[in-house]
C-alpha cells in the first residue's frame, strides 16, 4: 500500500495538506484539493485508522489497558484515572487483557487507530514491548517497569521500599520465622518488594522463606496450606498483595490459628477492602489515587518528551488487626 | 456537507461503491474509482467516522456501559462478557460511567461512532434513555429494566424471586424481627428485590422494616448503626448486596453481636469475595457468567429483532456461615 507521502510527493503538496484533504480538517485550495485527489486515485492509497489519526487534533481520549479488572488495585486506580480524565473533559477507554499479550496489542493497536491522547499500561509481557515500542501515540507505564524503549514516562511505587518496611514492621511485631508470599516473577514490582524483603533478612541475619503466589484469593488460600506444611513454625507472613492476605487469614482463621497471636500477617496495596474485612488488614499503602492521577496528567498536559520520566511514590506502613507490635 | 448519496450519485455509482473506495474494502474498478474520487472533490463531501461506519463491516467490537467498576457483580459480569467476545474473536471496550448519565451518553455515541456490533449497558438513568432510543447500534440491558423502546434484549435474574427466597430464608432460620436493607430506589432490580421481601412479610404477617442504602461498603457500615439504633431487636438483616452484607457484619463484629446466633445476615449476588471472607457470606445468588455470556451472545449472533427479548435467570440459596437454619 502506497503512503500519505508518495501522495504528497505525486500532488507536489506537503503530506499536511494531503491529511487535511482526507480529513476535511481545514479548506484546501480547490486546485490542490484536485492534484490530491488525483494523486490518491492514481497511487491506489488507502487513508487507513492510523494514517489519518497522525493527522488530526486530539480525540480527547485516555487508554488505560489492564492486568485485571477483578483485582481492586487496578480498578481503583482506574477510577483515579477517570476522575482526572473527566475533570479535563477527556473520556476514559478501558481494556481488560487477563495479562494476555495478544490482548494487549490489540488494545493498543485499536487505541493508537481511534487516535487516542496516550495509554496507560500495565504489563510485564516481553511479547508486548514491541507494539509499545511503535506506538505512534504516548505510553504511561504504572505499576511496573519493562525493558521497552520510547516511553512517555513511568509512574510506579517505591516496591523494594515497600517490601523492606513489610519484613521491618513483622520484626518489630516479634515475629522470628517470617514468610513471604512472592507474587509472580516476571512481574517488576512482585520481584522488587521481595529483593526488599530480601534485603532487611540480610541485615537482620534472618532466614529468607518464600513461597510464590498470583495475585487472586484462590491462589492464596492454597499458598497458605503450602506454608503451613513446609514452614509449620511460621510467625509471620508477608503477603503479596491485601486480596492474598485476606486468603491467608481465612485458612489460618479455620485452623484455629491466632491472628496476630500465633501468626501475624501483612498485606500490600491498601485497597479499600482491607480496611473493611474483619478484621482489618495491616498492608504497605500504595498511593493508588496519585498514581492514577499522575499518569494521567501525563498524558493530558502532553508533558512528554524524549526523556522517559519516572515517577515515585512511596509506600506507607499501615498498622491495624491482623499484626501487633512487640510490648503493646 | 454533502452526503455519500450525492456523491454516488454524481459519479454514477452506487453509495457502497463510494464506500468502498473510501474505505479500501474491495476492488473497485480504476474508472469507476477515479469518478468516485473526483466527485468527492466536486461535491466537497467529507467522510466522517459515522458515515464511514455505515458502510464497514462488522468491527468486531462489543461495548460495555458499566455503572461501577468498583462493584465486583459488574466485573466478574464483565470478565464472562469478555470470555465471550474472545471465544468468537471481539474486542471488548469497557467504559465506566459511575451511573452518571452524561458519561452513559457519551460513551454510547463513542461506541457507536466506532461501529461497535453493539452495546451492553445497565442504568436507570431516565436521562439516558433518548440516547438508547436513538442509538443506531444493537443495546443490550443487563441487570435492571429501563422504559427505553426499540431494545436489542434484556439479560437479568429474576430479583422480585430472589428478594422472596432470602426472605423466607431468615423466616426458616427462625427470625422474627428482619430488616431489609433496600438498594437505590430508582434501580429496578433494587425494587424487585424489596417487592419480594414485602410478599413475603404480607404473606407471614411480619412487619416491614426498611432501610435505604447503596451498593458499597461505606454506605452499608453507615447503615448498619442507623438499624441498630431504629430496630434493636433485629435479628435478621437482607443486604442489598453481598458488599454490605460483608458491611454489616464488621459493624455487628465490633459490638459484640454475634453473627449468626444473635442477628442473621443474607448477601445478595454471590460474589467471588463473598465465600472468601470471613465468615462466608450466606447469600442469593445471581448466575453472573451466564448474564454475561448472554448478553455477549445476543450481540455476537446479531440475535436481535424488533421484539424485545427477555432473558430472566433464576436466582439461588447458597446457605453458608452468617444464617443458621432453625434445629441445626
Amino acid at each position: 500500500m502506497s503512503s500519505i507521502r508518495e501522495v504528497a510527493k505525486l500532488a507536489q503538496v506537503s503530506p499536511a495538506t494531503v491529511s487535511r484533504v482526507i480529513n476535511g480538517t481545514a479548506n484546501v485550495d480547490e486546485e490542490k484539493k484536485k492534484r490530491v485527489l488525483d494523486a490518491i486515485s492514481e497511487t491506489g492509497f488507502v487513508p487507513n485508522e492510523v494514517a489519518r489519526s497522525l493527522f488530526k487534533k486530539s480525540a480527547k481520549i485516555i487508554g488505560l489497558i489492564l492486568p485485571s479488572i477483578e483485582n481492586p488495585f487496578f480498578t481503583q486506580m482506574a477510577n483515579a484515572v477517570e476522575r482526572t480524565a473527566d475533570k479535563y473533559g477527556y473520556r476514559l477507554i478501558l481494556c481488560n487483557t487477563n495479562d494476555k499479550p495478544e490482548r494487549e496489542k490489540t488494545a493498543i493497536s485499536m487505541l493508537a487507530s481511534m487516535n487516542a491522547d496516550g495509554i496507560i499500561l500495565t504489563t510485564n509481557n516481553e511479547e508486548t514491548y514491541e507494539s509499545v515500542n511503535s506506538c505512534p501515540i504516548p505510553v504511561v507505564i504504572t505499576d511496573r517497569r519493562i525493558a521497552a524503549k520510547a516511553l512517555a514516562g513511568y509512574v510506579h511505587s517505591d516496591h523494594y521500599e515497600g517490601g523492606r518496611i513489610a519484613a521491618k514492621h513483622l520484626i518489630d511485631c516479634g515475629c522470628k520465622n517470617i514468610v513471604c508470599i512472592r507474587g509472580p516473577v516476571e512481574v517488576s514490582s512482585a520481584r522488587a518488594r521481595y529483593e526488599g524483603y530480601c534485603k532487611v533478612c540480610h541485615e537482620q541475619n534472618i532466614k529468607q522463606q518464600v513461597v510464590d503466589c498470583t495475585y487472586d484469593f484462590e491462589k492464596g488460600l492454597e499458598v497458605t496450606e503450602t506454608i503451613l506444611s513446609k514452614y509449620p513454625d511460621v510467625d509471620g507472613i508477608i503477603a503479596c498483595n491485601d486480596v492474598v492476605a485476606i486468603s491467608v487469614y481465612k485458612v489460618l482463621n479455620s485452623k484455629g490459628i491466632r491472628v496476630p497471636e500465633d501468626v501475624q500477617i501483612i498485606g500490600y496495596d491498601n485497597i479499600r477492602l482491607s480496611k473493611l474485612v474483619t478484621p482489618e488488614v495491616t498492608t504497605i499503602a500504595q498511593p493508588i489515587d496519585e498514581i492514577g492521577q499522575k499518569a494521567a496528567e501525563l498524558i493530558i498536559n502532553n508533558d512528554i518528551d524524549n526523556n522517559e520520566k519516572e515517577f515515585i511514590f512511596e509506600t506507607k506502613l499501615i498498622v491495624r488487626d491482623t499484626t501487633k507490635l512487640k510490648g503493646e
